[in-house]
């Protein structure tokens, strides 16, 4: 017997047909002998239709308002569902973040839990009921009703998992688990049986987003071990967990990418103390985030500095940067508005070399030119063309035969 | 400066716009210097929606989770109406029956109000905020949601204000306050600007259906005026007072009837003691409730025990009294299902002769016959065959002069 929390997303629960397949798959839980502890989001279009109404009546809703707002989508997810298993014969109780005690902290509409009381789930437990808990909502120190953001049921169900102590947590969405790359793009992409926290921290990052990053911090500071997995099929999903739990050692895990990035390089900026910091202040004054970084010293003793933003961003930098860089003297300011970048994400690549040069290899093979590259331990990334997206990552994929079972990958890399 | 409670139903927050219009509606409470506490009812037709989606998923919805699911619909109003209103740049704070303390016994779906803490409104008020709170709910002594039933969110007001000690509970609703009979069958009806708690006691009960009851009862135990008014049109409405506050004293306010009746009648019940209690212990036991009751006593020391009930009940009625009636050797047992009460209230009554005499020769001379009659301190009901209800009442409003203000009415009546 284990003791496992389960999250259902949106649109697992976005009609009453889903809400019984739900039910469904919570007492095959039960029925394997588990205590289990449900999270639910509000039904799918729910949440925008209550931001409609708010938005028709006030032309900036009060955040505290709001959140009271939204909390009744996830109120009514959680109250249905248990309704679906009582009727079943299965015994459930619902509660809001505010009845279980998900204090957060006061930042309305992107509230940060602080605290979960475990007492009354504990003592639902025992009684043998399933616990339905509404995800996304916590009260703060005032009692005011807050919501932790889009996606925040995910981190609900993992900072409940873990005060629990839970055995593993469960997170059901609408795909399979997680993949060496998007499926939609790369056909063969393969998924992923198991993950580490960083890996699954990079790939969330960089627009794999299965899950809410926030939710994947939490659940590895608490060792928690997450599952990925469909509500709308069998299968056991992808586990998301520690590095030395990972029997089936490899370099590469997965290929993860966004579109609708902008590449900027100012050159010849003269080397001087701190100029770095100088350029980042400029833009973000302007509130844009800065993604990739890289910075070269020429032999005329300047400095390049290029970056890259998300695309919506790249006219607001533009006109931040201009007279910037006229005055400290930079000679050029070059700017690419249509790139992708492409990520190759790996634990493996700590303590293998080759990795990058097989990755820039398989590009060069296949003509597409490298505008920009970063790495971190468990990561490359490059800036290419956005056309030629699509092929950089099949031939990478293809060069790692990500395509295939990780036992035969092996024995291409480690000695 | 004064201390109103506003109840606002669902037909009054039923859109955006009519949400906007009752915002308009406590700006002027504002503007007129008043401190302003709002009850807010579901949105015209949510509280309906919930229940279907219930019944989708439960043939018998587990009565605890759908107080949870049902709470939602007044939660969203009083967010988008405290939206609204901050919006306008009066500041206003939304609170769930949960927040604000409203303590209820524990009977779901239907639950009583123990006790309104009032702290957290007071602070509220005292900062100048509009507390706005949703009505219909509370929670137990487990912490658990609860509702009060349809139609609670009046009781949910007056309990406020009784707990505030306010000096007006203001119920909003789609008519323009209590008239003297239905307007929509007597044009002529004309608005009462009084009435006393027990009269409108007797109306509520007898169909007249614009103030939950128990809404009143509870206003009368506590001494707090209620005035009911429309919140489509502009009008002072009718103030729910005490006798000694009503100035145009007059001997009945008004005609309260309810159609879909049906009258049961035992003759020749053998003259025992209890038999009383027999009779109506075999329709209790049926669940029946029973409206009005007469009883004679014939010449030949048997009794006629003659009652009503509501006309669905009839086919129920007459299959538990059969077997009964044989037993006891009553003669016969005779029963007309399509007749409809017709009451006169009045509180002057008590202290006048002559008024049911005047509502009898009015009947009689429409040529209705009557076919039982009961009589309480402040009211006369009579039971006619259904098709001839409408004659009856407008006699009745005309023999009493109810469409003329009470001062020329007085005249008549009052040596």
């Amino acid at each position: 017997m284990a003791l496992i929390v389960q999250k259902y997303g949106g649109s697992s629960v976005g009609s009453l047909d889903r809400m019984h397949h739900v039910a469904n798959k919570v007492i095959q839980a039960k029925e394997q002998g588990h205590e289990v502890v449900v999270v639910v989001s509000a039904m799918y279009g729910e949440t925008d239709r209550l931001i409609r109404l708010a938005n028709a009546l006030s032309t900036q809703p009060d955040s505290r308002e709001l959140d009271a707002l939204l909390s009744t989508g996830e109120q009514v997810s959680m109250a249905l569902l248990s309704m679906a298993l009582n009727d079943k014969r299965y015994p459930a109780r619902s509660f809001t973040g505010s009845q279980i005690g998900i204090h957060t902290d006061s930042i309305h509409n992107n509230a940060r839990i602080l605290e979960v009381k475990t007492e009354i789930i504990t003592r639902e437990l025992k009684k043998g009921h399933v616990v339905v808990i509404a995800g996304f909502q916590g009260i703060n120190e005032h009692g005011d009703i807050t919501t932790l953001g889009r996606g925040g049921s995910d981190t609900t169900a993992v900072a409940i998992a873990a005060a629990l102590k839970a055995d593993e947590c469960q997170i059901y969405t609408d795909v399979d688990g997680i993949y060496t790359t998007d499926p939609h793009l790369i056909p063969e992409a393969r998924l992923l049986s198991h993950i580490s926290f960083e890996e699954m921290l990079e790939m969330t990052s960089l627009g794999a987003k299965v899950l809410q990053m926030r939710s994947v911090e939490l659940a590895s500071k608490h060792s928690l071990p997450v599952r990925v997995l469909s509500s709308f099929s069998d299968g056991t999903g992808t586990l998301v967990t520690f590095e030395d739990k990972i029997m089936d050692k490899r370099l590469v895990s997965g290929i993860a990418f966004s579109r609708e990035e902008a590449i900027i390089s100012i050159s010849g900026v003269p080397k001087q103390i701190g100029m770095e910091g100088r350029i980042l202040a400029k833009i973000g004054h302007a509130n844009i985030e800065v993604d990739m970084i890289a910075q070269n010293t020429t032999a005329q003793d300047t400095i390049d500095f290029t970056f890259t933003v998300q695309r919506r961003e790249y006219p607001k930098v533009l006109k931040a940067l201009e007279e910037f860089a006229t005055d400290v003297g930079a000679i050029a300011i070059k700017t690419n508005a249509k790139v992708a970048k492409l990520s190759l994400i790996g634990i493996g690549m700590r303590s293998h070399t080759g990795v990058a040069s097989t990755m820039f290899k398989a590009l060069g093979d296949e003509g597409i030119p490298i505008q920009m590259i970063t790495t971190s331990e468990i990561k490359i990334s490059v800036v290419v063309d956005e056309t030629q997206l699509e092929r950089g990552v099949r031939a990478v994929h293809q060069a790692f035969e990500l395509d295939k079972e990780p036992a035969a990958m092996q024995k291409l890399f480690v000695e």
